[in-house]
């Protein structure tokens, strides 16, 4: 981090020295894991620099902009719609919840049994070291797993300016109807929190701005088909985790150049890896920053990920919302049944996914799954295990991972991923 | 069991031999556990006869019914409005979740990190041995936690004629008009399966039926205040357990008439333990037959449970539907109003439990509260938590225990039981 940013920190009501072993422990990590790789695209450079300053500079931006009027909204989930958020002329931020922080005061208050991602959303608040959550006017919450929605429950006393937003269970009518209020709810609180009436003019700019960056992504996804591939899966995850704290446009032109650079590798077949590298499609839970354990793992097994489906990753961006509804409600609609698409495990059932793994398996060219849950994730865990069944039956690779945030199964993982990379060479 | 019911449960498709191991079981559990009781109440000796018959002549009664055009219903879960189910004439009827079986070949279907009664509706159904099961016309789940959600993924392909009832997250007018949408599909489907139209008057005396026997056990529940006891927690149990197989009108009759019998015990001031005994309130997740781990250490242990705050107990019965309306939609509507009242864990935010845990605990004069989770039921799990800081800051005694099935951990739980019961006294 070049400038000091210890005072807007210290105004920000964190933890410093907390923090600062934080910074240290994220960047020790980085240079470890991400920074090491070599044959980088150039272009990375610029998600280096962002990572940099993830806790410095873009707190700053958003500093700034709550100066000038804007309101930050925080968010622990791709169900919250972006487009509404961008409409009222707010920031969208993902909150802290890649790394295990204060584990003993969150059992306090959690069950150990708890799945890594909730109990480090309660570790980064109780110690006071995520900016995002501290700079943010609301938090949005989401009822999708029986962890999360029972957690909020608690979250709520460490965070008053929690905003909890229910989901439905089954893609039924009924079930779409319930995620059309509550995404109407969503827009009053959004405009009441922002003194904004969202227009459909401005619905329209904020389906447009959100679908760039999704379809940037979706570039860059498509171009990890070639084969040698031409960027890690590493770098993909880290812009894939990075597209939840930058600026939209500013990701979305930086995503983009990337891409030009890497079709250029494509078009010349200069890889990252050799072409003769398994090619493995990572499926499951999410994974924020600085979770990138597995990806660190894999790939340094002599594997690479092609893909992710994931909410880091496909499944929180495949979909674009049409923009092309003349009125709000229209474009309203346009935007609910966007996210009512979204196949996440919470839903029941949830074929879609399947069907979507089968899919980008063929597309990326893969040689494997790995399905990765966090420990405790019932619904994901829950629908891995047909899954692994069925899609061994049609003679798909598949190997099933459950894992936490700490350090203690990294030997074992060693030796099952090595082994599934044998298997698959 | 008086009869040879084996052409019956061959004729059901039941695994005869594993059937006869767990008849083994049941039966010495049973002899060991509940009849061995010291006091126990005269006319306990229907709900023995009951539960010596529980695979036999109650069967019998179900195949007749069904021989005479009648359907049967199966249920896991106290959401599944029996007022629906009898207006059609149908018998609703829990099914067995309260034993592990067949643990490994259930472990390939689910994971380990599932709780004890989704683990063990699959054991009853992978080895065939559950002719509650075997015997339904239609088997309903329902979208209550996550396990029990995807769990019926799975269960749908050994159970085809399992029909899925979605419910709300929340109370809020959204999440009432899903539930008032599922009980309406599901009271077609009712009508369908049964070939009957309900009209006011059948749904009328299916409420005033199922109500008759929440005032019987609620008459029981009130009689457990009274000091000495005059019933064990263990038979109290036993009852709540019968309420979901027996016959809604018979059993009535038959809990009645143990409360006339529990009035004179109670008017003679003659209990079943001795008046200075520690007193319990279980709260927490359903205990099925034959899961009466928790109560027999309690009860052996010198204390007494005087009231559970259980599905199997007072959550499962306290509410009433109202029965006064004119028409089938004002009294369906009060159908979905007493089932959206009800406080279970899956519900976010769920503040009336701790309230009414609070309120019985004053009734019912404890001196203490066990709260009892399933290992692994997250909403129950996370629940208690919090619940047991404010409560404990209140002056409450509260021990936390969360189990299994399996025996492996009772002389732990043993341990922590008399170290609690040793604190209350």
């Amino acid at each position: 981090m070049k400038a000091d940013y210890r005072s807007m920190w210290r105004e920000l009501g964190l933890d410093l020295e907390a923090h600062d072993a934080l910074l240290q422990g994220l960047g020790t990590a980085y240079r470890d894991v991400v920074a090491g790789q070599k044959n980088r695209p150039a272009a990375m450079a610029y998600l280096d620099f962002v990572m940099s300053e993830v806790h410095g500079l873009r707190i700053k931006e958003l500093l700034d902009a709550k100066a000038s009027g804007r309101k930050v909204i925080g968010a622990f989930c791709v169900f919250v719609p972006e487009e509404i958020v961008l409409a009222a002329d707010a920031i969208l931020v993902g909150l802290c919840t890649g790394a295990d922080f204060a584990l003993e005061e969150v059992e306090k208050i959690l069950p150990r049994n708890t799945c890594s991602l909730i109990k480090s959303a309660f570790g980064f608040k109780l110690s006071k070291v995520c900016p995002y959550l501290e700079a943010a006017d609301m938090v949005v919450g989401e009822n999708t797993c029986d962890g999360k929605k029972k957690a909020y429950e608690q979250f709520k006393h460490l965070t008053p300016n929690l905003y909890v937003m229910d989901l439905p269970q089954q893609k039924t009518a009924s079930g779409r109807q319930l995620l059309a209020q509550e995404f109407r709810r969503f827009l009053k609180v959004v405009e009441e929190l922002c003194g904004v009436e969202i227009t459909a003019e401005r619905l329209r700019r904020g389906i447009e701005l959100v679908n760039a960056k999704r379809v940037a992504l979706s570039r860059l996804a498509r171009l990890r088909a070639a084969d040698p591939v031409p960027i890690s899966g590493l770098d993909a995850l880290l812009i894939n985790q990075v597209a939840f704290y930058d600026d939209p446009r500013r990701f979305t032109d930086a995503v983009n150049k990337l891409c030009d650079e890497l079709e250029e590798r494509v078009g010349s077949q200069a890889g990252v890896f050799p072409t003769v590298t398994p090619r493995i499609l990572l499926s499951g839970c999410p994974m924020a920053v600085p979770n990138w354990k597995i990806y660190d793992l894999v790939e340094r097994a002599g594997a690479v990920i092609v893909g992710e489906e994931s909410c880091v990753g496909e499944r929180g961006w495949r979909n674009l919302t049409k923009a092309d509804g003349a009125t709000l409600d229209e474009l309203l609609e346009a935007v609910i049944d966007r996210y009512f698409a979204v196949d996440c495990a919470v839903f029941t059932p949830n074929a879609e996914r399947e069907q979507h793994v089968k899919e980008m398996y063929q597309e990326y060219r893969a040689d494997g799954v790995i399905h990765y849950s966090l420990q405790f994730c019932q619904p994901y865990i829950i629908e891995s295990m047909p899954m692994e069944q069925r899609l061994q039956d049609q003679g798909l690779n598949f190997l099933r991972i459950e894992t936490d945030y700490s350090g203690e199964d990294v030997g074992q993982l060693q030796t099952r991923i090595e082994a599934f990379i044998e298997i698959i060479s």
